[in-house]
């Protein structure tokens, strides 16, 4: 059966994260939309989709890729068009491409870009609120860019990792991590090989915390060493989270 | 009765607009919550508003102004805080001030500044689909850009003057009128002395039937210049359109 991926952008709000969960009255998944979309564009056969992130409840995408079989081969523009007229308005499919049958979006990753937008000040505005975390405190830009650096390169990131996490090493290696103004706040933008459970919402939240002060760049750092999840800030919301880009190397694309 | 003005961000997704309407079920206007929320602050009584300007359902705000009176004075910042606390989370205060007893937010205003942010391509993210408009089609924007010197300075806008209006005069003084590109599409700003209704939104649809090629620079001229309605294009749709702050001059201020 031929294979392909598509690209997905959607509006996290609405949805219990990406994953298809236990099947549960009421919980609406990206995976499970998508699923339901390309069933009924074979005709109702199950369809399996592989995700290349599991992001959660509330997170977005700007270019999820997921991979997945289909009866027989059908163009890609025709692909995309057939999709975004079956699935919901939050979810959308921005383009796609065939693949070799081996590829698969999750393991042939090489790298993904996240991007968290974090609005700051007393006053969120609120048609920022679904797309942007938010503190009232003013940061420190330069402790924040300062605490950034602690967490580039390849390093052990068990004080990141959620306690929901499947991976069998927390051993990661950050490409890059920059921050910027903009005009409501700051924009956080992580380049990795791959991410642990709330690693991206964990990151900021620990270098939010010490921008306004809550903690000391040493304390960051030895929580980082010790590994200690307890020691380390709590996450950022999710709501601030985008999953921008997913890279892969050529060959795996065929 | 001590007068303030209170300034007002909202996300215009849920409301029927901003001016309260003869009372129906289920109709949340932003002047009525408004209300609401000032009569629980001072124990029940009626508080009545003026809004700077009658934003359309759908419209957004950055910068809304709202002038009131109040049974007894108030510290703005605590006004403030207590409107955040009774206010619903799409309408929030941003800041507040005394005001002359004969201040009123519209009559007032000396200009306003919208926004319109308008997304081009093929598919829109939906993140964006409720504060952007949206196009397929790229849009040429030299053609935007000659198309939007026609509408600057002092004229009649007859011909983008909704049928819903109750202006007097169709003359308004357009004082900058500017065009950029960003990451997602085309972001409009616009200043004038006053605004007819949906005229942001008319203007918006006629430099984007410009843009794509649907209509000549002469054509849209001689609409203009005909204050021709049924010549003009149609307005672009509300969801892309923010009031962003509107001037009053210092010595109304008091």
């Amino acid at each position: 059966m031929p294979r392909y991926r598509v690209t997905l952008a959607y509006d996290g709000t609405d949805f219990q994260g990406w994953q298809l969960q236990s099947p549960q009255q009421g919980t609406r998944t990206v995976q499970g939309e998508l699923e339901a979309a390309l069933g009924r564009l074979v005709g109702g056969r199950r369809v399996v989709v592989a995700g290349a992130g599991r992001t959660d409840a509330g997170v977005h995408a700007e270019g999820q890729v997921a991979s997945f079989d289909l009866p027989q081969e059908l163009p890609t523009e025709r692909l995309v068009r057939a999709l975004n007229g079956l699935l919901p308005g939050d979810v959308r499919a921005l383009e796609a491409g065939a693949v070799p049958p081996d590829f698969h979006a999750r393991r042939d990753a090489w790298g993904k870009l996240y991007r968290y937008q974090l609005d700051t000040g007393p006053v969120q505005l609120p048609t920022r609120r679904r797309t942007a975390g938010h503190v009232r405190s003013a940061l420190d830009l330069s402790l924040v860019e300062a605490a950034s650096r602690l967490l580039l390169g390849r390093r052990d990131f068990a004080a990141l990792a959620s306690s929901g996490g499947s991976a069998v090493t927390t051993v990661r290696t950050v490409r890059r991590l920059e921050v910027r103004r903009d005009e409501s706040g700051l924009v956080f933008e992580v380049e990795a090989d791959g991410f642990l459970r709330k690693m991206v919402r964990s990151m900021v939240g620990g270098l939010v915390a010490v921008g306004r002060g809550a903690v000391g760049l040493e304390g960051l750092r030895s929580a980082l060493e010790a590994g200690d999840r307890r020691a380390w800030p709590a996450p950022a919301e999710a709501r601030g989270l985008f999953l921008v880009r997913v890279d892969y190397p050529p060959e795996a694309l065929g």
